[in-house]
């Protein structure tokens, strides 16, 4: 089938490679089995912005995750996009089925697409990368990363003791929480900052989500001119 | 009934009077008619927050809104609140039932919880009242409340242009996206400003939200020390 007739009968993602919202969305989609053709929008405001004319017709706020259904129907901004995919979960694989377990998965996620990219993904990969293909500044504030890695090592305590009680984050079984956690610590990844000995608990549930088929794609991610750390793609680490 | 063991069969809202996202789950409460006893929490930190114990065991992110419901589960943070109530809003007043409209309508919920909030809602609030509550400092800064306002007008612009085009702002029926722009929106008016007058078809389209009875909680709202400006709980402004 010609390409360009394939593209039109395809959904279309849009996303950025270390935007954790759209790395949470690309989890989830490849968990219930959405298909999609990917086109990578590079950050220009906010992380993941794409100040082109096209790109705000679809998404006015200029924010990734956006998915163009092949119905032409668009699903813009990764808080539509994740309830849009859980009403699509027909085997439930990212909500347990009970409200107060939902209300606990979606506090984690809340948890992590808010809380922790403020105050670690943000500070972080801003810094190391984000800024610097914006743009921006060429050398990073180290003392804006260190406040990051500082901040991070708090998160990774709170991820240790939820663990040391549950075999998931948000309880018995994986869920959206897993998915949602492991997307920033997965860009955190990719610059080598996440010191995994030093969790061990933690280590041990990434490399669980890690060896699920929907992380492969985020494994393959590379961003030219910033090589990821040499274990980022390997299941042992 | 004594007012003790009363308390214990109801439902419990944990909120901030000037939080815009306990604003909106007000609101959505209200519309569903979802009952509870309102618990005020003063802003420690980032809008809402109570840092101490007893709250950070109901949500270790220490944000409100959280619900407490009677059987004592917890539903922490709005967006599991949020989403909890459109999962037992029966009658389908918060959400219209095409999954595509959904998507419109939470990426206007996001556009209002997240750029509204960053953009314009933090700049003048907190300078204006949760700054001075929380003792940070005794004087706004006045330079990041004009940055605020000018912001402000942008925004207005948007809904103008959005309500030129429908009867509410996701489409042809109130939902939960005029819910969560009319928190932030009403946050705003408290300290009067919103010059409503510039944007004829916004202040018609509040006017039409401000007399629903799921609004009344919101116009009995009182900050000890910050008077609200004289318009802010008359139907017609």
């Amino acid at each position: 089938m010609p390409s360009l007739i394939y593209n039109w009968l395809m959904n279309k993602l849009y996303h950025y490679l270390l935007c954790p919202h759209s790395r949470k969305c690309r989890l989830m989609l490849g968990e219930i089995k959405i298909e999609y053709a990917p086109h990578e929008i590079r950050p220009v405001w906010n992380y993941g912005g794409a100040r082109d004319a096209e790109f705000l017709r679809l998404n006015p706020s200029g924010e990734v995750p956006v998915l163009v259904l092949a119905n032409k129907g668009v699903v813009a901004g990764h808080y539509a996009l994740t309830e849009w995919i859980i009403e699509n979960d027909k085997a439930h694989i990212c909500m347990p089925d009970n409200h107060i377990e939902r209300a606990e998965v979606r506090r984690l996620v809340a948890w992590f697409d808010t809380k922790f990219m403020r105050e670690v993904g943000v500070p972080i990969t801003d810094e190391k990368i984000n800024n610097r293909l914006m743009g921006k500044n060429a050398v990073p504030n180290m003392e804006i990363v260190r406040q990051g890695l500082a901040n991070l090592g708090h998160h990774l305590s709170y991820l240790q003791y939820l663990l040391a009680q549950r075999d998931w984050l948000a309880g018995a079984h994986y869920t959206l929480a897993d998915m949602a956690a492991a997307a920033p610590l997965s860009c955190l990844d990719y610059t080598g900052d996440v010191a995994w000995k030093s969790y061990p608990l933690v280590r041990e549930w990434y490399a669980r989500i890690k060896s699920r088929p929907s992380f492969r794609p985020l494994l393959a991610d590379y961003i030219a001119g910033f090589r990821p750390t040499s274990h980022y793609a390997d299941l042992d680490f």
